[in-house]
């Protein structure tokens, strides 16, 4: 399933290689202002270009086809491409004798029978977070008030990250690295129990943007090794304040008001100049395989503003589905 | 939303205190072979009494209410309930004046203007697992050949569970548990992208499940740490073994036929014996507060056996849609 | 698919013959104020009794099992239930071999692959509406300002009701029914185009209702005999009032403010005291057929509530979901 | 919500006058055959130019934009596409103060906050149907052995309807008509009770098509005023087949392997070139209206291919749902 959301529904569609990608996103409240600039900012931190991505440039010029009139949002689907320029695709054919490890070249020919674009790999391209990247932008707006920021804590397990990016190029090889969202000013009372914790739905997002390992939000995993007279967070505020925000922002499923935090685990990317070992599923024998072209060596410098993108996205819904049960005497 | 699932549609309700609570499935195939007894070992993995439990026992008797004839499933809809037993409420209005950390007292509030049911945690009590626990019982019998396993590989950060559940206790608190579940037989192909990918099904869940901090996959949050010629993984068989396991059975968002290997981050319980401060929200001064009865001093002991049926709620789900897309040549 | 509606959800189960039917609902408002005798109007509305129904009297004592506390609904899942009373279920395997004309008998032993439970026609007993009536109670509850009224405009072809329903229960038969629901004080604006038009959520759900033939809106059949010049509605107010309403209240899928006019054209019951004839599948000949017992020989009489419901139960989904596009300046 | 289905799922886009429309098809199992040449038969019935309809002539090129691969679906989301040729908008202002009887223009400026785009009725328009006649395609060939055909039975209430088109052109009126639409040769067992039905499912589908007042399945009204004896439809075929197909190939909301028949009431066109009278919402005043430039006068024309379009999607949705009750002995 491509599409998400109960009430803020957004669907992404495309291929690496085909003629182009975008989504639709259906249920926007009617009236948002929206520009095409507005995608501009974080479609670039997306594109590649900086130390550590690709140097392959892509414009992503986003084209609004549907649902937008006259600066604002229709409140009809509003739908999102992105052309893809004339691409050259490589020798595909041969990921499916050779499944690139770590790809979804082997999982893909299962689950598609072996109909898939397999041009760029195809649907499982990373290119196809430029649809979620701009619905995101959309999300975003749709949260008043709350304030995203994405950074990079560690890479290769150091924080000295620039220099562990150099060295994993020189090296012909990529590193993972772990990121953390942060969400401030957000409402309390978003997340619909049971199914739809809020870290369900915000996690199932974020799982969906590939190379994620691990989602984790407040204290996360080290809660796992800490006892509750530790863990436990007193309130010290009437807003909800507490005084740890070692839940990271979510009580029994529902945002409390205090600082969204969650890490995510960025894995490094599959595709290395480095040669590398892997089974020929047409002769039997393993293959050397190595990565042509230039290729990412840390993803998570442009996976950062997918990652956001799929939180906000999560959140906006959240918030739509939460006006449906505001009180009449509260609306007035 | 208390329901999940596009074919196998698990939705719960209930609360602790209230008459009783459960699960309706929808979508599973008829012809099912189903008896009550099946409940029996998941149940009793769920129920309190060992150590590091609460000893309070409930029955946890499991009704099947409709959707079930003579010794199957008929293909309508399954609802089971559970009685709740005679239970006294205990002053559950100070809940409302001082909000438990690390409880939902204050999102509850929030979410619920005032109105859920305070009663024992109310909807948001561990004992609404029971009717998830229940689902992923009849969800593990739609998974042909799949077998699952699930143990607790430290608790407050010691491999030596037992004594570290003895201390918390003996210190009237609670600790947290890091479980991992692994799922073997499973057949490649299931996960649906973009946005039902196997983990985001799976994390999302796992996350409705209460006290859940954490979740990664294979390799999970070491990959961070990790370089591509260290975590990519060479195909070594052609059913899609691969030499390490590092993606946890899972490329691309679709599982790739080896050992689904999933940890889970489950915090202290939050009621403790021992004393807490936190805020009285009538009052606007700090308060005391401290557990009384005797509670859970690690709930991941019971936990374990709702995350493993969470992970196989959304695996049933997959595996049924998995289905519609079979070509009819394979059907023959 | 037997749940319905994108926030408030409507869920049913049971079966005819089974422990108990019922109805989970989710999504509802917290705070909406409801009682047990709430539903008694409505439940006695299908009950049997009255001329042209079945004399068998069954209790249909719902009981609230969750989301339910001190009055009002907590805004977590209400489920209710309806136990059936110790029935005698007649020589139900008959029906396998000689599958009744009209009934469910056949396609639901192809689509449950002969696992559905038969007795009392299972799952596709008129019986499963007890649950569809009580989440219509709640429904209409969530609709402020709404007024259903529903009547039979004629049974068997004529206005003279109570005369026809005598002639077919002299005769051993049984009469169909024209029936019409309204809906006055309905907001405009409730519709999602567009596969959530208001007429596409109102007439899924009534024909999920047993034994609906036709549904049409304002003019209904008569505009496909109509000239433009004579079906278009002029406006006279600026509340949308139109002239005529031969609209019957929805323009482009969206109600407009005037009265809702739906007709349903029910068929007569299929159980019939009169002999039939129809094929034995196992043997190959055809065989009579005549219906044991007493039966209802205008089942519409007892479907008119559970036609409301139906109509009931997509308004408030629709109500709710609009509430999400209303703008932060209009709720202020 | 411009989304319907749960596996194979249609998201309908666009505007009238904007860029482009379309629509998204996800869940189409993968390797289904597909040209751009299979859309053009369906799309010429939509087109204009025929008697009856407007002479404005729209290309209507498709274009596959994703999931998409060498002559096959790749199981991947579809986006289909067409761009709107350079239109000229008349003033649409004045449909604001003086919304046109019979149209949206009033119901969509409550629904969308006064932010529809309202050129050539927005995402009101019947040039939607584009997409969805997109989606029919694609539908169709999801079901194998099936066959759709789809005519007009009477139009302005007579059989002769070539005379009764001519007439209403003349008078600058335009009429309804009466749309029967037949599915030979499908399956039984498609349907899924409770509450998606096969008809509410398909009713959904067709009520979403601009211009739907009615629907009726086999006997249909005429049903409400006949006895049991009369409407009750024996077997005669261990198939299923029945005597006279009163129920229209469908009982209890599942498909019976007859026929399935349908009948659609087309309300006749809005827009007229007959002056008509309304009332200007700012002056508040009556006000005369014309239609200027030419227009459909029996829009039933053109709208057949839609309905059966909306008719197929709703049964290939159903259709693969079939699949997931498959046994596995079934399937073998």
């Amino acid at each position: 399933m491509n599409g998400t959301g109960r009430i803020f529904r957004v669907s992404i569609f495309g291929e690496s290689h085909g003629p182009a990608l975008g989504a639709v996103l259906d249920g926007i409240p009617p009236g948002l202002p929206l520009a095409v600039e507005d995608f501009s900012a974080d479609l670039a931190r997306r594109r590649s270009g900086a130390p550590g991505t690709t140097p392959r440039v892509e414009a992503d010029e986003p084209e609004i086809l549907s649902g937008h009139f006259e600066g604002h949002c229709t409140g009809a689907p509003l739908c999102i491409v992105f052309r893809n320029g004339d691409v050259r695709s490589s020798d595909y054919e041969r990921f499916k004798r050779v499944p690139r490890p770590g790809h979804a070249d082997f999982t893909s020919s299962v689950r598609y029978r072996g109909y898939g674009d397999p041009r760029g790999s195809g649907h499982f391209s990373g290119r196809i977070t430029a649809g979620l990247v701009a619905a995101g932008v959309v999300a975003k707006k749709l949260l008043p008030g709350a304030l995203f920021s994405t950074r990079i804590l560690e890479a290769g397990g150091t924080a000295d990250i620039e220099a562990a990016i150099a060295r994993a190029a020189d090296d012909g090889d990529s590193i993972g690295a772990l990121v953390e969202l942060r969400v401030r000013g957000l409402e309390p009372g978003l997340g619909e129990p049971f199914f739809e914790a809020a870290e369900s739905r915000i996690a199932a997002n974020i799982y969906a943007v590939p190379a994620v390992r691990g989602v984790e939000f407040g204290d996360g995993f080290a809660a796992a090794r800490m006892r509750g007279s530790e863990h436990n967070d007193p309130f010290i505020g009437a807003d909800g304040r507490t005084a740890k925000n070692g839940a990271g922002g979510i009580n029994g499923g529902i945002t409390n008001g205090n600082e969204l935090v969650i890490r995510v685990a960025v894995k490094p990317a599959s595709t290395i100049a480095r040669e590398q070992e892997t089974l020929n599923f047409y002769s039997g024998a393993m293959e050397k395989l190595s990565g042509e072209g230039r290729h990412d060596s840390c993803i998570a410098l442009r996976a950062m503003v997918a990652l956001e993108a799929a939180c906000a996205i999560a959140l906006a819904d959240l918030y739509l589905i939460a006006k449906t049960y505001t009180t009449e005497r509260e609306r007035k």
